[in-house]
């Protein structure tokens, strides 16, 4: 640990014995950033600059009682002359945390909650005793067997679990996991009969657009074996695996239908179907992992019912087998639209893309190279480090970054993006030249990450219309431009509803409009307005209804940020004082 | 790496320039042992003495090619000033090896064989190619599911295996996950419906007797939160896990009714009957992973046909609901019979044990403490290191260990073994006092690992009356002694036949008898006898019927072993030189 990093945290420990009366000026550069997940604010918050970090501080300084900051292991990546790791512990939890320096002074400074004191996940010395040794003889011995087929008796009926999550994919299944180890009683709502059918109902030629590395579930790393990408089914098959392996209480084919907070009670009722009956829960936190999406949105254009073809909902394509020979048009130009038309393509029906506004695009194989380099990719990656050496970047430093990462990705790719721009498709970079990064962050979509698409685009193999829908007729649909374009199959790539619009069907629209947006970062451009949050809205985090929190999100914040959601769910459960900090604007 | 050692590996790397003429002498300890798994011999065989290595190396030396010898990483367990890790490479296969001095001489060498030299296993930075990445527009283009669904529309059809594995429990699943490593098409066929299902069946109280550490599957360890010790449902749920996320081709309800090996076309005919339907197979290899034990054995006495209560082999039993009150007799005092003693007990019903020979009884506790300070269970321990270490212990000195660790047990359970002797239990330490590990490897059978039924017996909760049955009547049993026993139920905890009944039963009395006995050290005990072999027989390794192999053992032999027997199946496969060496005697 250089000498520069050991002389800050010792005075950044310092300053934590007096939080309120500490100078922090002192401690920090005049542009800083203060990342916290959950170990200083009980929650997920970036505080930018001196004058929000002090206040933060002086409110939450004694409550936390933040203490025993030491360097941590300087083999760690992202250590060296003006960067390094230390371990923190408060008064009821261990933290990991992650400083760098600019002129002495902390630029950025990350803080993690790791795990609650006293109330650590089994596992390893751990491991669960009781459970763990049934080597006995005793009248009336339960075996594990005995256990768990008494969870799946009563859990839901004469026992209520704490925490009830609606929505069995890769994002329920790992919250689960997280607060089965922290011995959470949980229960998994989930539509579909089994987890990973959510997986298995997509089209047929779906792979993850992520590397494995960057996929792995907690607790049980993917096998060395595994391909360097997964395909839908094999990663179906996967969380099958992980919800049997991990124990988790999974009650598919259950519909939510109603839920309110009792305030008197604390605790939520709960309606929901399951197999035929209406049962009523009583969970004291409700989680949505709904996915990033709500309903499929299918935009009412004039005439659409008057279609004599095929016409449906991304959502629900399977495959283009059969539809050889057929004149295919796919509304919209994002991955889905992309992926599908490359489907029919591949199954010779002719591919006409309408591209209704401009498109981000970046390479798959780019993106794999840059991968490379990062480090969950190196050999022997520890998968917690690299998940905090991805959170090191606060959203405003890194919006500036992405610019230059964009234009690294014009530079490299010129000639794709040449070729791509001549075919007639409308190409972008995102609204302020962010890029694909931003506008995952700001609207989880507008993109599409070029596995092949845009290759059979430029070429011509699969043609674009740009411009609007003015009506629909019995065998095609007419442009705002006047052209006519025959169809036999319309297919609506016209992604989904807000994600929070879940809150108002499921619970009521005054808890959607208190609750507000989910996800994004208030950074004031088309699909993501204002103010600026800084961290995505509402997510893994406390929210404006008591006991309902969100969990969402691709693999690597599905991993994780369920750890940050869990910690802060068993905290709730064992009475473990919760102080939450929302910033002051 | 001490000198010491770095100076004979040297030597040894010298020596094997020159295979035939050198001076095995100088290199080997007057007393000396060299384990070989599949490295030097193409066989898992022990040399004992400088006349059987200096043998072994002239006629293998100039096949096998060895060199490149070179110390291994000295941070290893078992690398002090008389011992160290070296590695090594053949002519078509890298190995490694460990070494035990005794005045600068071997006392004992150990070689085993890694991987074979261009036909490595895939993963890590040898991931599946063409699955891994589907990122690509192409017509006719099949995606992973295509795969296996015609993996699984042809295996065993149009299509034939490589490899038929009979038996698909932990040993099958095991050297199945191996060969799907090495892309060796292998079917497994196995009586039950699905993987797992064999230990779903076993009695309701049984937990594994090897804590989880020792119990680890080739490439998936099971996740730190795992209990200490697996009950069999859980046990069976890894079993199915483990197979899908290995992709192994496993065929449930399917019955191997016979076999022959066509010397001609150099396959084996295999008939099956599958759901009602019979097939026939063509594998190049078949491998019997049928267990370590044959069929059911009930001893034939006389009178049981008039016996008016339930009456079953030990392998029938499930629990002992129920059967409160009524008046149960155990014919048997090895491991299933205490623990079905037990859950009877538990049940409320009157048990008796009769015990026909003495048994050999060790306490899981102590067992326990004295696992703690392997290496397998040291924290971060590696497993394929783990077992290595397990292997560098042959098996004749191992023996005379064996004697000196039944005296410890003795003395630390001095009060344990009193009270059970006291209660008229017979109690012994084996035929020569080499307790519990030689009887394992010598019968895998003829203990006890007390769980409780000890404690039980010694209080007089279970009674035992030793000595024979002399007729079954109709509410009980004689004793040869003239007592009577009154009885509702009869449980012959009596065992299994040889598992080399199968091979009479399943091709052929004469391939039976040319093939010989499995398992077994050749010890020249009672259930062992002569001639001396220092490596349990026929297992994981050529036997005398081509292309016949034998996979099994408990948990970490199946681990351990499959891997050997995945490296020949492999070598064979592709046409890699396995000249094998089968000792002089």
């Amino acid at each position: 640990m250089p000498e520069q990093i050991s002389r800050w945290l010792e005075r950044f420990g310092k300053a934590l014995e007096t939080p309120a009366s500490a100078n922090w000026n002192e401690l920090f550069a005049e542009e800083c950033y203060w990342r916290d997940l959950v170990a200083f604010t009980w929650n997920i918050i970036t505080l930018e600059g001196r004058d929000e970090i002090a206040a933060m501080m002086r409110k939450q300084g004694a409550l936390i009682g933040a203490k025993q900051v030491a360097p941590d292991d300087p083999s760690l990546p992202m250590t060296d002359e003006t960067q390094g790791w230390f371990t923190f512990e408060t008064t009821t939890a261990r933290g990991r945390g992650h400083v760098q320096l600019r002129d002495g002074r902390a630029y950025v400074l990350v803080t993690a909650m790791v795990e609650l004191i006293g109330h650590e996940e089994i596992g390893g010395a751990r491991r669960p005793r009781p459970d763990g040794i049934e080597h006995r003889a005793e009248k009336g011995r339960r075996t594990w067997l005995d256990h768990r087929e008494e969870t799946a008796r009563t859990l839901g009926h004469s026992v209520q679990p704490y925490c009830l999550i609606v929505g069995g994919g890769q994002n329920g299944l790992m919250l689960a996991a997280r607060l089965k180890r922290l011995g959470v009683p949980t229960l998994i709502v989930d539509a579909l009969e089994k987890p990973g059918d959510g997986w298995r109902k997509r089209y047929r030629s779906l792979y993850l657009h992520d590397p494995v590395f960057l996929d792995h579930f907690p607790y049980l790393p993917f096998p060395a074996h595994w391909p360097l990408y997964t395909s839908k089914d094999k990663m179906a098959d996967w969380l099958e695996i992980y919800a049997k392996a991990m124990e988790i209480d999974f009650w598919g084919n259950t519909r939510c239908t109603a839920a309110r907070f009792d305030e008197k009670a604390g605790d939520w009722i709960v309606s929901v179907t399951r197999g035929g009956e209406t049962l009523t829960l009583r969970p004291k936190q409700l989680v949505l992992a709904t996915g990033l999406s709500g309903a499929k949105q299918v935009p009412s254009i004039k005439g659409a019912e008057r279609f004599r073809g095929q016409q449906y909902h991304s959502g629900d394509h399977r495959s283009g087998a059969g539809l050889a020979g057929k004149r295919c048009i796919v509304i919209g130009s994002n991955n889905s639209a992309h992926d599908i038309c490359v489907d029919l393509w591949e199954h010779d029906a002719h591919v006409t893309m309408i591209q209704r506004s401009p498109t981000v695009v970046v390479r798959a194989e780019t993106m794999r190279e840059v991968a490379k380099s990062i480090y969950y990719a190196q050999p022997g990656a520890d998968i917690d480090v690299a998940d905090l050496v991805f959170a090191l970047n606060p959203f405003r430093p890194r919006t500036a970054f992405e610019k230059g990462f964009t234009d690294y990705l014009r530079n490299v790719d010129a000639d794709f993006y040449a070729r791509l721009e001549k075919s007639g498709f409308d190409l972008w970079h995102g609204e302020d030249e962010t890029g694909f990064f931003m506008e995952y962050y700001r609207r989880a979509g507008g993109y599409y990450i070029d596995v092949g698409g845009s290759e059979l685009i430029a070429s011509g193999e699969i043609k674009v219309k740009r411009g609007s829908v003015a009506e629909i007729v019995e065998d095609g649909l007419h442009m705002a431009d006047g052209t006519f374009l025959p169809a036999d199959v319309i297919v609506y790539a016209t992604g989904y509803r807000p994600m929070s619009e879940w809150v108002g069907q499921l619970i009521s629209p005054e808890v959607e409009r208190k609750v507000g947006r989910c996800w994004g970062l208030g950074s004031g451009t088309a699909c993501d307005p204002g103010p600026w949050e800084g961290e995505l809205r509402n997510m893994w985090k406390p929210t404006a209804q008591d006991a309902l929190w969100f969990q969402g999100g691709n693999i690597m914040q599905a991993r994780f940020h369920s750890l940050h959601l869990a910690l802060q769910l068993k905290a709730r459960m064992e009475g473990v004082p919760t102080p939450v900090y929302r910033s002051a604007s």
